[in-house]
């Protein structure tokens, strides 16, 4: 944990907050903290600052904290990268909602796909929004406070149909990762240097021709990343990361 | 499971090969395949091509195979790239094992560091060659061959004083990952394109300072992704695609 998150409705007035959770345990039980310490802190989707450790209650990993945040530093711009993911195991999920919230997407679309097993969609993982806690988890590490925006599409063909074409004007390219595509990475991201970039990446599989013809007729370019067949979760940060190196000048 | 791998002592004269183990399991098991099926099929550091199931003894997952290869591809060439790694937790190394496999380098040094726990190299992971079995899966799943060498450096000092200078001739650019560098992943990349690199990616926590400063002192360039910390495991895939990406035309 890099940065210490509150929500938005748990800093008072007086701008002090106080927990006894996952972290104050982490604050206190394994970092030692102790009042008068600072710590970095942040509000989800809100500025990052410090936290100055006001009081302890309590010892070790059941200890409560109160805390006075101070805001430093506005909430980042939206990163330049969004995601369509086809949905992948629940394990394999929380740790690529970690990861991609950590590296930084503005928008997260899982979706289905002929290759994804129904039971997927059951998941408790997306119940009640508890992915949300993983994407935290990213955030934590990579000592940011925007929050990824995750929706849940059940059916591929209204998906790519009817939804891609009320968000595609957004984008200056639409891309679908696909290792037989003719294109590689480099190549697509030249053309549109710097552009806002969907990205769709296929689920353990990967996706059917019929679904990468859905794309490229909804205006999304097929790339692949070479000879190299990726799990999905490798996948993804190699291909948010080379979008990302390319989109930057250093 | 995308090629099937064989070690070269598995092989006999006549090329056919008897397996009852896990790659029966999956060939049987999971995918229901039967005689006269062919299957994509390779000999780690060796050729790749393919496979002829010529008998199918039992049933289900406890089925023996026999199989009939034929070469058709020479081994790859080896990767341009070559990896350093921080020893991190056994369950983070296997997972970072197969990803880096599964995108390919040459070698992969493990060594300690100042924030890795002692117990880590301890690990049954490391005794008896056992994490061969997480590169080989990595190799599996990206359809190669060529297996990663791999070796364990348990002190850090004599690995980059003594070691680094016998072998930093092989290299046309050595660069160190560092949060803080001042220098990004394409600047650096960008003034040796092409050249065969040496990365290192430290443990969970980082390299130290004094750490850092020894690379350098033999040649290393400490290079950034840009602000956001990221965990070790996503560090190393996102680094080295970024670098296959940067050292390719396309």
């Amino acid at each position: 944990m890099n940065l210490l998150l509150f929500e938005p409705d748990e800093i008072g007035d007086d701008n002090t907050v106080s927990f006894q959770d996952r972290r104050s345990a982490h604050l206190i039980g394994t970092l030692g903290c102790s009042p008068g310490d600072t710590v970095r802190a942040g509000l989800i989707n809100g500025p990052s600052g410090t936290g100055e450790i006001l009081a302890v209650m309590g010892k070790g990993k059941g200890a409560r904290v109160v805390l006075r945040f101070t805001a430093v530093k506005e909430v980042g711009r939206e990163p330049p990268i969004d995601l369509i993911l086809g949905m992948v195991r629940p394990i394999m999920l929380k740790r690529v909602l970690r990861q991609v919230a950590s590296l930084g997407v503005g928008e997260i679309f899982l979706i289905n796909s002929n290759r994804v097993e129904k039971s997927f969609f059951e998941a408790s993982l997306l119940q009640d929004k508890q992915y949300r806690a993983y994407l935290l988890e990213g955030l934590e590490q990579a000592r940011d406070t925007r929050l990824p925006h995750l929706s849940v599409h059940r059916r591929f063909r209204p998906f790519v149909e009817d939804f891609i074409p009320t968000i595609a004007g957004k984008y200056g390219q639409l891309l679908v990762a696909h290792p037989e595509a003719g294109t590689g990475v480099r190549v697509a991201a030249e053309r549109a240097p710097g552009a806002r970039t969907l990205l769709a990446v296929g689920p353990e599989g990967g996706w059917i021709d019929y679904e990468v013809e859905k794309f490229v007729s909804r205006g999304f370019t097929p790339v692949s990343m070479g000879p190299r067949v990726l799990r999905t979760d490798t996948a993804v940060v190699a291909l948010l990361a080379q979008l990302m190196v390319l989109a930057r000048g250093w």
